[in-house]
């Protein structure tokens, strides 16, 4: 039986989602969890896609296969009751054998906080402390040239191997606090997304908003095709996986 | 030179406000930052009153004697620089040698944040997981019997010496939020609080809020002096000291 999990997780006190020897990481803790319910034998979880130290999930995805059958909430329960309080599982349901987490993925949507006013220390490993003001409307303008299709190796991971850096951002956003105006939220939505993606995108557009560059330098930072090129990495702590999307392979079970 | 601080903290990792020999504490790091500012001699603080473990302060005062002067803005800058980002100093300011920072209180104000929605653990320190739907409404009416001057001797930590439990609660609110309707916050303005006070009044709120008691109830409570007819002391994650009030004694330096 192949389940799929719709998971939140704190990302504070993790090295990333990605199993390592050595580190605490989300993928562990899971399937540690999971090879005490599937009686001592080990449980390979199937994400969506790894997030970085530091980074948060509202709704992350992964499926994984247990031979026996046990009802989907039944297993929720088993599963919160054993994961630390800093991973929940918010969805469980049985989907069908040929669905993958990873390759079956039809959109991702990320968020980035980012306060604006003064330091917070209650909130400092969940929104970004940049403690001053961004001209927010010229980063919206830079947000629209990022929309499309892209070749993102300028926002890509430096030392990065891959075919193909082709991706589609589908639709951006800058949300706005009404009642806290310091702070800003700032969401992509896409067919995927490459390492270190949106936190070089959001590095960018930060130093746009401090009026080091300009929106427009998106157009030539995206033609040159060179990681040196773009802003820095901005930091993990302000990044969320908020959803991940699935054509409906996942129901027909 | 007599300074009065107000600051910030994430109360998450500390064993409370209060110094003690070998736990950290939020006096105690800050302590220890100004006797590296004052020449490693020992400096004391003097806050508006304590927190307990786990409780966190948006505006918390306190007041040092230092025999230099130095610059607010300078001695701001160097605290901070000093420590930890889970407390953060938001202002100082040179007071009266008479302003004493807890006998000069002329009242506080508390708030404190349930979700009654799905389990959130990237808010689990921050707000009390409660994850199921409370009446609200009776919660309302149960507050307005808090509101005025009564003996809260039933509200009190148990074992409590004092020689007068009677305190005068200002008022009281419950903020819904529009956005996530599950999320309440519940705010306490008072001249003083008794330790435990808030946490064992929102306990007792809570089982209102279930069903458990009825909002008269809270009149019968008051009326017993007994901590045993009280509910439970509320977990101290949903709790946070917003302010502290003084009288104008603070400007005349």
């Amino acid at each position: 039986m192949r389940y799929l999990i719709t998971f939140s997780y704190d990302g504070s006190g993790y090295k990333g989602y990605q199993k390592q020897p050595k580190a605490k990481t989300i993928q562990g803790e899971i399937e540690k969890v999971l090879r005490k319910i599937n009686g001592s034998k080990a449980v390979k979880i199937h994400a969506s896609g790894r997030t970085d130290a530091g980074v948060h999930a509202i709704s992350q995805k992964a499926h994984f296969d247990l031979k026996k059958e046990i009802d989907p909430d039944k297993l929720k329960h088993s599963m919160n009751s054993l994961l630390p309080g800093d991973i929940y599982i918010k969805d469980i349901e049985v989907v069908s054998d040929i669905f993958h987490a990873r390759f079956n993925v039809k959109a991702k949507e990320y968020i980035y906080k980012i306060n604006m006013g003064e330091y917070n220390p209650i909130e400092r490993n969940y929104v970004y402390q940049y403690n001053k003001k961004l001209d927010v409307v010229e980063m919206e303008r830079a947000l629209k040239y990022l929309e499309g299709e892209h070749d993102f190796t300028s926002f890509s991971k430096a030392d990065e191997e891959k075919e193909d850096f082709t991706r589609r951002i589908v639709q951006t956003n800058i949300i706005r606090n009404m009642k806290k105006v310091d702070k800003i939220t700032i969401s992509f939505l896409g067919t995927g997304f490459l390492r270190y993606q949106v936190r070089n995108m959001m590095g960018t557009l930060i130093e746009i908003g401090e009026g080091k560059r300009k929106s427009e330098d998106i157009i030539t930072i995206l033609e040159a095709k060179d990681r040196r090129k773009a802003g820095k990495t901005a930091n993990p702590e302000g990044l969320y996986l908020k959803d991940v999307f699935y054509d409906d392979v996942r129901q027909e079970v």
